[in-house]
């Protein structure tokens, strides 16, 4: 995994999603190097970047411009700028444009994130996932609501994970936030 | 419980202890209102003012002059003062001058837990307890082989608490940093 | 505190509420030795007989028999029998027969939770508080929104509590299942 | 990754490692197809198989017949028994007899932890990597403490971990027991 310092920041812009919890939505997303990804609200690239890493077909989103543009730096810091499409735009307007797809990973949502699953499901291929992470409570159930309506196969993990700081009288434990990882497989 | 806003802090002193932990910490004392009690680095005072709300004999010790100041203002804002000795000295120093205790916290050590325990032990009431609240994996463990070699009962509490913050959005989960509390009861 | 292991259990009753978590919903009550409070869903008598310690004012209810009568052999253990008022009944049903109170807890509501917040808050004194234990995240976000409704002050607590086992080779840190704690305080 | 109902079980052998810690091990152990992996205490295979199906030089070891045994017909369930040696036989004895590697696993110790992870860094290629998976407080510390001797670079990560469980009535949150995944990496 790309350490989180490795990433270029930026005040504005959320993310990235810590290494733990990018190495869980990893392994849930069960990827092959033939799938085409779809990340939308990719934010600092904490996503995109990993899924760029494993396949060549990422299609990542922001509503925020400053979101692809710092997503951009991120590829170009680690030489994946070509395999990934950066669109600038509001969830809900561009999903249509997408080809189907075998993953897709919401990770912002502003409102919508009911109206994109929905969409989202009827362009997922068979097998394919959708995966939610929440730090709200609220996004967390809409989710698995939205995603038992589709009667797709639904796991959650909630992640909370503690991080030892090595400092000169011992190993102090920090507490990251607790995610929300929720998963949507479309049965066959 | 006091909450956590009730406080006057300053930058230089830790603490207080967060809420739920004082509320934990508090529960595990099984303090009765004839107790008396030690509380070794006091801090902000977060320990010693629940302690001094259940029980007029409370003495409160730390060897930063500045955890004493903030300690006495904290006692004064919520009239409690008069109920607390207040000792500013290291600790390793300052046991022998207690008399004998039902309850000693020890929520910071310097580096002398093992002494401190064992010192602390020889003071300790029939079914006292000693109770140590740890950030370090190693003083959750230092303090974990003390109480054990005295042959104490021993009780190990982990509490990773987070907070709900209610957004517009909705509810966010805010993790606190998990600390390890340690309980050694004496046999009768 | 009640040890968990000093409750009488049956097979059929939840409960009791592990020990760290009575403590904190306790703390969160901010129970005063007059106040009245009404317990939904005693089930084995775990938050109860907590309440029945430090105030003689407790009503509690359930539609389980079998949890009445549990309840009712753990308060006689524990000495507590005539300080609560046992009722045999759903909830939805009974909420309007107790007089006004200081605390309500939820611990158990069948599918009404918002209907008894609603009821609950009608006869809840001013700056009383209603507590509800959740293990499904459904309940947690029910309680959350219908509290807020209600304009009170919500709290969200989630507590993740393991508890060390020491065995001959160390301490073996063995996890409870979270439960978020969400308090409605009514203001004045 | 395989899912943890995918592994042939035994009540006398411990594991498979849950899911989300195979996956976070995974992510920490930054293995690539050439990579050697000595995995000790492999125990019902759940770290082995993973690690097989991304490099094809596994070397597992067990003191429990049952174990190398079970390793196996999990290895053949998933056609991975090619890839992997399985050895019977105590680690302390064993060390000496692999070649040279880039990651040594220790799911297990048996008290020689501090011996394994001497012998493993003088077998460990530059930049290879020790992982340990500790249950026990006094694993994870003696771990902490014997890498920084050989000053590797340490990493510390508490995972604790809850699945939801759908139920009728809603979303059951169940606790994993929390593991501390202990990393160390060899200088340059
Ligand atoms: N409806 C919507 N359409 C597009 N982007 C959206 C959106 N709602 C929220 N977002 C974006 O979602 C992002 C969430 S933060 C995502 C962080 C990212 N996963 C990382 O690891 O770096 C924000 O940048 C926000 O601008
Ligand atoms: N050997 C020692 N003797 C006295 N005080 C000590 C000490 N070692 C550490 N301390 C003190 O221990 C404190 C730990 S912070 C304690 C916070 C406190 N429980 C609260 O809730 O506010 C620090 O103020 C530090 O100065
Ligand atoms: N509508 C309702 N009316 C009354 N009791 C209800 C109810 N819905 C659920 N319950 C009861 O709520 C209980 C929840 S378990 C409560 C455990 C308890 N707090 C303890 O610490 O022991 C169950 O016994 C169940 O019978
Ligand atoms: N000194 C030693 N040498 C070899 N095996 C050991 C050992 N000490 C403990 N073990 C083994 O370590 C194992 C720990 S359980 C490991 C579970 C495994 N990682 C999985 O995912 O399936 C046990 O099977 C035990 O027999």
């Amino acid at each position: 995994m790309i350490r989180d310092r490795d990433f270029i920041k930026n005040s504005t812009v959320p993310g990235p999603t810590k290494e733990e919890i990018r190495c869980l939505v990893l392994c849930k997303s069960e990827l092959t190097s033939q799938d085409i990804v779809v990340d939308i609200g990719c934010g600092t690239g904490g996503l995109t970047l990993e899924f760029a890493k494993r396949t060549s077909k990422v299609y990542s989103l922001d509503r925020n411009p400053e979101a692809i543009n710092l997503t951009s730096k991120n590829l170009e810091k680690h030489g994946l700028k070509n395999r990934v499409q950066l669109i600038c735009g509001n969830a809900k307007d561009e999903m249509d444009k997408f080809p189907d797809f075998n993953v897709l990973m919401i990770g912002g949502s502003g409102g919508d994130l009911s109206f994109l699953i929905e969409k989202g499901f009827s362009k997922l291929k068979k097998s394919g996932r959708i995966i939610i992470t929440a730090i709200l409570l609220e996004t967390a159930l809409e989710a698995i609501e939205t995603l038992k309506k589709f009667d797709m196969d639904v796991e959650v993990i909630n992640a909370a994970i503690s991080r030892g700081k090595i400092i000169e009288r011992g190993t102090m434990m920090l507490a990251e936030n607790p995610i929300t990882i929720i998963v949507g497989v479309k049965r066959n």
